[in-house]
């Protein structure tokens, strides 16, 4: 991630001024905020604004008149309550707003979550970056073989070089196809003379997925958790999931008591159908139990063994 | 309203606290924070905390680095750009939490907006406070003529006088069944201690349509300026409207621009259908042009001429 | 529940009707089709209409061509996979409508599940029947000592009977007085020519919680079975809980494979924290482990133990 | 848009199956049903299913007991009546499913409608076809010099040829070494048996935007209406007005009285601001008015005298 030097000294300019307030603030979060944290090759996310604290979710609980809150203690035990019992509309009471910059098709899986309020830069009123992301080699994974949505083995030698070759040059030369049918640049001149130039929401669609936009992206608590718990998990796609994981990592500096609650009930716990814990419960009575008897697929027995530490 | 000497420390320590923050702040809204603006005879509607202001939207709309704002005039004209072409998405981004008192029925008009954060007072859990709203004899209206949902003439001597002693005496009876049923005070004591006490969740059932309810409210500005444009409306039943008024005021406080978009766009603006419009055009041309001619019917004529500000 | 005669007929005509259609149907649920299923003493639920089947749930799934399904089989072991990993969107893609008659404190908690469509009838512009509920005998609990929101032991004997009586009388005299207010009949005859009536939008706030409403209640079948996992458990009130399960038969005879699935993950399921996974497998490797150093509260060690089948 | 053999056979299965039902049927919209209507150059949009009809939404509006309907010309009356006063509940008591083809480009901007459902092909999970949208050549257009977000005129010769060209050539490109990365066809056989093959959810990221995808996509009657609104509007990008065109001649096979009313009320008719009312009255009442003291910006001024069909 680069930012140009306009850009940086907007940001500085956010980031110094201060003003007073009465609202629920939180020293932690502000010392991140408006700063970017870098993500894959040039994507960031932003924490821009926030709303509540952990204090406002009990307070919006006890539906109080002032803050609500009692001891520590006292608050960490509603919370973890309100999280197991998913009593989840105080939650709903704290409100974030971030920047992000992300490739198109990581935008395309995040937008499915639609419980959230999105302002994307649009490609019909302006004319996007040329930044495209590149795997690391790293993460240049072959397809899976047992899971059809999911990745095997990294790519090696000539085979990994070649797709990175590969992913470069349309990269490149889509954009710079691009910027021929526009015929002009980022700030609007014109390159040639005796030509028009495509329509901007015509051109666009001349560029490859992995180009990156970005977008002001706010929901409330509640849905953020959700969210994380679907894209911070194991199964989510690599590109995603370093997005989440940062998010996840605001999270904790904003609201640290739920922030455990849902590391303990959500992110560490696992559900068990009924079948898997008929399963369980004769485990720990000591009866032998085969994947045959147990109502649980191969599949499904096999992820409560590991679930549960044990050989399959 | 009257808060207990409690409820009063509790708003006042809340209001006497400060912090420094890098958010957005509006100095405007701040004096007002958590103080009750009074609403019926026992309700009230306060803001809890808000996110963004004018400048955020302009922010938004230009997913900026910075804070995305230009000279004043630049922005009203961006502000007034996105209201008048419905682009609602960068409203979406600011955000406002209040805590409300309000009667059951006109809590169950509200509800009705479903894109909003709730947190209501629990009658399973704790027992309700012994209000309940009595209109004011100018509100005792009739039931409408022409309108079936709406008010007619204001009723008068004896009649007004039966009805205030009905709802009064409805409610105090219901009320004092209610304690009775639960054998305990708001304070958990028992009353008669041969007795049980009904289950709350049960008991509650036996309450008025007009006692009071209370509830954390959060929603953003977007659905916010909706809400207000149907229930600040007058076709909207009175006692929903003075909330909407209220909000409206805090509305202008935080978001001064937008504010002014909305009165001149929304609330003071009008939707002409096409039937509507060829009648204008008609006008316009010194046309002479009839109801029966028009394509509207008898009803929408009449609200046709009322907007034009001619006789039917 | 009785209906009039004219409902009645009402009912029986559209049951009698009968139309050729291309769309997936489900012969199970068109038998029910119209039918009021009777609740508590005048409640009822009635499907009205509903859209897709198991299949359609594959279908979507898939993004097929056709009808997507291929043997019994596989489609059972696609849904049970949905189910298990929250695939939910395809879920979303069935959608049921239900006439719902049921009191207005229940009316109150279901409206907080805000992803459906719902059409109230109006007591701003008709006036309520007279109808009320009165728990059945083995309904009348006391508070709960241990539970804050739940019910204890069955009242009984001279303190079940004044309950009921208050219960009955209150809501007579109630709906006695709103009548008497309003000044007119359900037909709109004026009863006294020498009153005005007060307006039906302030006359309703006379009636007591328990009064029956109705509405046209539409939702798709992930949001039905978030709502039913949420008030077909142990914990929701009784009074909304028979609703549930009456909705839950319904969606058995609609999507058989999905409510199989929707038995065995959610509703026979169980979630498990990250430290209860932790006392799971050491019950299994049969070390000892309490509660003290389990990081599990007591409340939750009971819990835990409960579901494991064990003591605490 | 060419199908293959199968998935004619499928649609065609799938027309040709009947059931009786006792649910609300339309004949016309049933003649539709799976059939593709072709859009662009490989996309199209198929009803897959409907819920309701015109009556529904009286009889929703009625909360009633049967059908809810009396002479067609009252239901007009009804409908017409909840358009006009944006009583939208009633409305959302319908529901249509589509199944879509459409460049990726187009589906980005369609699912900032947040309030539908949905169901995407998977490119983590399947190869997409070799599919690409090339605009017809009377749809090249130039960038507008006046609307930063429109198009101009119609590029023609060598430009045009140009950019065909490039379109063409990068799609191809693209998605060879998109197969080639894969290292296999669609049916899962690997082409080259040397190499491993990169991930799907990786190899993606190498196509262009006018990529073909496909969805399942379900919405209620309301917001359809809203989306259509928007999308079927002049300002709309070409490429997702087909669509919304299309869908609109669904609507109207659907549910006619209802698209009538959303014709006058929401697509001919038109938003006057509250400046823009004056500039109406007074010319109605023969007054001069000029731009500068009207309150309008120019661009305003332009517009509503575009709307009155007078010079601006």
């Amino acid at each position: 991630m680069e930012l140009t030097p306009e850009q940086t000294a907007e940001i500085d300019a956010q980031r110094e001024s201060r003003a007073t307030t009465r609202r629920a603030t939180v020293p932690d979060l502000e010392e991140l905020l408006f700063q970017p944290i870098p993500l894959l090759d040039h994507g960031f996310v932003r924490v821009i604004d926030y709303m509540g604290d952990d204090a406002a979710i009990v307070q919006a609980a006890r539906v109080s008149y002032g803050k609500g809150t009692r001891r520590v203690q006292d608050d960490a035990g509603l919370i973890n309550y309100l999280m197991r019992h998913r009593h989840t509309t105080p939650f709903e009471m704290c409100e974030i707003k971030y920047h992000v910059k992300l490739p198109i098709f990581v935008a395309r899986q995040w937008i499915r979550h639609r419980t959230a309020n999105v302002n994307e830069y649009s490609a019909r009123y302006s004319v996007l970056d040329k930044e495209y992301y590149i795997p690391a080699p790293d993460q240049l994974a072959a397809q899976s073989s047992s899971n059809r949505q999911g990745r095997g083995a990294v790519l090696e030698g000539e085979e990994a070089a070649r797709v990175l070759d590969i992913l470069r040059d349309d990269s490149e030369r889509c954009y710079a196809d691009y910027e021929e049918m526009l015929n002009e640049d980022r700030d609007g001149n014109r390159l040639n003379e005796n030509r028009e130039g495509l329509a901007r929401e015509l051109a666009r669609m001349n560029l490859t997925l992995n180009t990156y936009t970005q977008w002001y992206w706010k929901i409330d608590l509640h849905n953020l958790l959700h969210f994380l718990s679907l894209r911070a998990d194991p199964h989510a796609q690599y590109e995603i999931r370093v997005y989440a994981d940062a998010m996840l990592e605001t999270v904790r500096r904003w609201v640290p008591i739920t922030c455990d609650a849902f590391t303990n009930y959500r992110m560490g716990g696992v559900q068990l159908s009924a079948h898997g814990l008929d399963v369980v419960k004769k485990l720990i009575a000591g009866e032998a139990v085969a994947q045959e008897q147990s109502g649980l697929s191969k599949r499904e027995w096999r992820e409560l063994m590991a679930v549960l530490g044990r050989d399959a």
